[in-house]
């Protein structure tokens, strides 16, 4: 295995991207946080992305699927406040509107262009306001925009997230590196979750397609805060071809690193969350029992209004996997905090309730769950459900 | 259709019952409140039941099961504060000690009695204590003795719920009643939830299990407040046939009456809950697409966050049909709250923001989903999700 090093730069990290963003007042008055965002490679970059399976897709997913299809994609551009959802043939137009206008400021075309959108659904976007300023912002783009852009696309997150990596293969250095947005409508096969990521490194489009469906499959698909899909998710993946072209495995553990590390950011920064939480559940018969018992847990409300509180409530825990169809026999299994055994076959372990709750006053802790009917084993990461998170979600 | 006339007694509202409850100090000390339940038939009565499909079946589940066997059954036994579930082979025993002492007393097998208990999951059942009170127990019962049970059972319900209705069939009297309990771990395919029905009707064993099936399908198994579904699960049918043998239309509309009003009645008094939403989706492809749909906005973490704040907010209703599996055309769904049209093939109607809050703000409103794909509907009984439902599920 490679080593990875830390860089910083973000999105930016990798040779041949520019970022930057703009302020166009589309949900908060103009001049009060930039809320666009726009994302270059110097030259034609080979493109490949994943997109929310919900089978209602904002208009930016549709657009950037379609567009995909192009050859090569030069840029990406951003905007949070209005997620150009339930927007109908206006809001396809609209989409439209903003990679043309992205095309027209950068000299490329249009279908060179990707777009992502994210925040408030069903409500038209202000589209001649972000349109003007496309110009500036194309006009501001450089080499250490990354930040920038990766606040001008938080909705309810509370901090900007960014993460990139060096490695060295064959004698070459690559760097692979991104940036993300969560915060709320969170779920393993995507969310209301926008990620661009970029690498200097040189792949065919079918290996590119290849490494981020399994990086996805293994960082974005894993977290969970409240069950619920979006119709907007999107991650992006931008590879300029600068560096030459590296080990193939070199490439993805370090795809991985910044997808995982871009996942694990969006969790802990979850709307109202006072715990991070690793499920793991092992022992199971198959590998789909393993994942359908560790989303039941990780999903149960019950069982994160429980880590909310700080207790180490097994026995929801067991409950939730009796109930996600998952093959095992109750009396067989274990349950952990950390390395603290709550549960030995099926029953209360001789564990102090104290060592449990010490546990899970934690921050971050890992709860394993070993069903004992097999090999196969599944991670999700995920968090509390407080008081804090219904009420940052009540509404208008 | 026979006409119901609803009538008090609840579980003892059908001729050939008696019920009663006394304090055992389960939970909180003894005399602070009932925590023992008991239904007796005055004769050997036909029995059906249904419980939870949860993989983790509590103690007296289990027992339950196996005592359903016995030709006849004569009476439920019934504890709260303690949940008798993950409990080993200790929890068989005392489930079993439970049946025997109420047999005892009531000089019948002890295969002719069921168990059912509810409360905290993984702590033993302080037996000694509840054997001591079984004598008196039996020796209070009464035909008035069905709010005492209904109250004995409750753990954090906030009412007693009770049902009973008349009905005539070929010119001859019947009734149908029941008690039940709620409040936590609700969803679909039962819950923590107890309920007893009893009937003086004569049908067949087969007959009674037919329409308790669909009785509770129906009824039970269409309501869903927090997603998690118990171990402990139980409605049993106890028929008396003291009133000879109805049309079985007649009473399979008794049944369902009785059903669905306590059914009902656990969501309004769930935890925290502080809106009863009918969720109906309807023009689905199948059947089964409309029940995974309804179910999808029912559980959505997000809807009920919203609906708590009074927000009609349906792009969170289409985003969870978009995830739900369901097939539609995202461009051709329609929502109403109420009679008010929220959204009109996929986007927003021409309808006044508050308007739809009107509604919204009401303590019970009905959202409906009209897919357009097909002629399938389904209908769900659920809640909002409020901050203090979770201050309630913190735990120890």
């Amino acid at each position: 295995m490679t080593k990875l090093r830390k860089v910083s730069g973000g999105v930016c990290a990798a040779r041949g991207f520019t970022a930057g963003a703009i302020s166009a007042g589309i949900k908060y008055p103009e001049g009060t946080r930039d809320d666009m965002a726009l994302i270059v490679a110097d030259g034609l970059a080979l493109a490949a992305a994943t997109f929310t399976t919900n089978k209602v897709k904002a208009a930016p997913v549709l657009l950037s699927m379609a567009n995909l299809r192009a050859k090569r994609t030069r840029a990406v551009i951003l905007n949070s406040g209005n997620a150009n959802a339930c927007t109908g043939a206006p809001g396809l137009t609209n989409a439209a509107a903003m990679a043309a206008a992205a095309a027209l400021a950068l000299e490329v075309k249009p279908e060179e262009v990707l777009v992502c959108s994210t925040g408030r659904i069903g409500v038209p976007l202000p589209i001649e306001k972000m349109t003007a300023k496309v110009p500036a912002l194309a006009g501001g783009i450089n080499r250490k925009g990354s930040l920038a852009a990766a606040k001008a696309i938080m909705t309810s997150d509370t901090v900007p997230k960014e993460c990139a990596v060096e490695f060295v293969s064959g004698g070459k250095t690559f760097r692979v590196g991104g940036l993300a947005k969560g915060a709320g409508m969170i779920d393993p096969n995507m969310a209301t979750m926008l990620s661009v990521i970029t690498t200097d490194a040189a792949l065919t489009r079918a290996e590119l397609r290849a490494a981020l469906r399994l990086a996805v499959e293994r960082s974005f698909n894993r977290i969970t805060i409240d069950g619920d899909m979006s119709t907007n998710d999107t991650v992006i993946l931008l590879a300029s071809e600068a560096a030459g072209r590296p080990e193939l495995a070199d490439f993805q553990a370090a795809l991985e690193a910044v997808a995982l590390d871009l996942a694990k950011k969006i969790v802990l920064d979850g709307e109202g969350v006072s715990r991070f939480v690793e499920v793991e559940v092992r022992g199971a018969k198959t590998a789909k029992d393993a994942k359908r018992a560790a989303e039941a847990v990780a999903n149960s409300t019950l069982t994160k209004c429980a880590w909310a509180g700080g207790d180490p409530n097994w026995g929801r825990i067991l409950d939730a996997v009796g109930y996600s169809g998952a093959a095992f026999d109750p009396d067989c299994a274990d349950i952990d905090y950390d390395r603290v055994p709550a549960v030995r076959g099926g029953m209360p372990a001789k564990t102090p309730f104290a060592r449990l709750q010490a546990v899970a006053a934690k921050k971050a802790f890992k709860v394993t769950v070993d069903l004992h009917a097999g090999a196969a084993s599944h991670v999700v990461f995920t968090t509390d459900l407080t008081e804090e998170y219904v009420r940052l979600n009540l509404g208008e």
